[in-house]
């Protein structure tokens, strides 16, 4: 089986040279200047569009343009399979742009370069099954579990709206605590340290990242709400107590 | 040395069971009903009184009114040691309401009846040197030191401060998240599960010691306001990026 992955940045270089363990891989970059990866031959888009399977692991905002670049050149009987870290926003542009002769299936590889670095067993992947055979995806979720990966299965709707409350309320609370400018301190509690490893570690992705998990999930924004009125909420039961020698300047 | 612990709840009757195994130690309390340590005396006000050192392990809100009630009863000489988790607010108390002729010592032992169930070796206490000789700041940092715990001296502003940015907006965020209901998620990265267990502790400690810590600590208002307005701010990066499908009802 021919595989072919489009995009060649750092989770598409690694995600091509993990799947040339297992089959021939071609990769195409639009950034000439973007290296190779081991096992995998470098070809055009001419020539990466023949093959049985094309992973697309471009950047979320660069989806519709890409879709309508290789939409023309697809061959008839092609599976698409997107990796991105949201679902439903590129589900709904493979049905927009792609032909009805090509398949679709949607999936988000939770790992990468830096925790897949000593292998990817056991590491969690996101299946959403869309207009894909039983065959194909019966394959597809086979093989990923034979390398090791813990399959999860669900809706593009149920992915987001999962994510929304979890990784993106984590990074949404690490980049707004970053704004306070927390440090280190001698009298630091558990629960303080912890705390400012989240923050640590969610500013440590790149900030136009944390804009497009946020942008391009359409449940985020009643995540922010539902936040902002939480702390509405608890803001208000202190403005509602006399503080004791209030020290606010 | 005659050491008297006033206060016999969850943390009076851990600290004054710890203090027994180094020294005499009566124990009071108001409550009859909470149970005497073991290793400890119990005694009623005026027989707690005939002491070289006399701990207060007290709620914060009640440490006025049981300032007023042993004010008259102090013997010179003797030294009060309060054991309070904020500092600012018992310390004003103590300078307004015992004689001249007491000393005043100011510590916040940073565990309890968990965190050192096990033992106490490398657990902080911090200490604050208020109205107290040399001879006996020294002593009490040494019998610190001795039985395993890590001192960390401060002054009761200098602990306020840090406590508001590190164990006040931990559990700040820790309340402010459980208003949201989260839960365990099949795609929960690591950051997601360190946040959940912040909700889990916070919450496990009594509402009225959130609201004692953030009203009786100057610096938490300040706090509070520097929280809002990051959270404001990273609201209103979102407000003016339009956002792909938003499912916002």
């Amino acid at each position: 089986m021919q595989i072919a992955v489009y995009g060649l940045g750092r989770f598409g270089s690694f995600w091509a040279a993990l799947l040339s363990q297992s089959f021939q891989v071609k990769g195409y970059s639009r950034n000439p200047d973007r290296l190779t990866p081991p096992g995998v031959k470098r070809v055009d888009l001419e020539e990466l569009m023949d093959c049985h399977v094309l992973f697309l692991c471009n950047a979320i905002s660069s989806m519709e343009q890409v879709l309508q670049e290789i939409a023309p050149l697809l061959k008839p009987g092609t599976l698409v399979v997107d990796t991105c870290s949201v679902k439903v926003y590129p589900v709904d542009m493979m049905y927009k742009y792609l032909p009805a002769s090509v398949g679709i299936l949607a999936t988000h590889p939770m790992f990468g370069p830096d925790s897949g670095k000593n292998g990817v067993d056991g590491l969690p992947i996101v299946m959403c099954k869309e207009r894909v055979s039983d065959e194909e995806y019966i394959l597809w979720k086979d093989h990923f579990r034979r390398i090791g990966l813990t399959v999860q299965e669900m809706t593009a709707h149920e992915h987001d709206r999962e994510a929304a409350y979890t990784q993106g309320i984590t990074h949404f609370i690490g980049r707004t605590l970053d704004e306070l400018n927390l440090h280190p301190s001698s009298i630091a509690t558990a629960g303080y340290d912890a705390l400012l490893k989240i923050v640590r570690q969610t500013c440590n992705d790149p900030w136009q990242l944390f804009l497009d998990l946020q942008k391009y999930n359409p449940y985020t924004s009643r995540m922010r709400k539902d936040l902002h009125r939480g702390l509405e909420k608890m803001l208000g039961t202190f403005d509602s107590i006399e503080s004791v020698g209030d020290l606010n300047g």
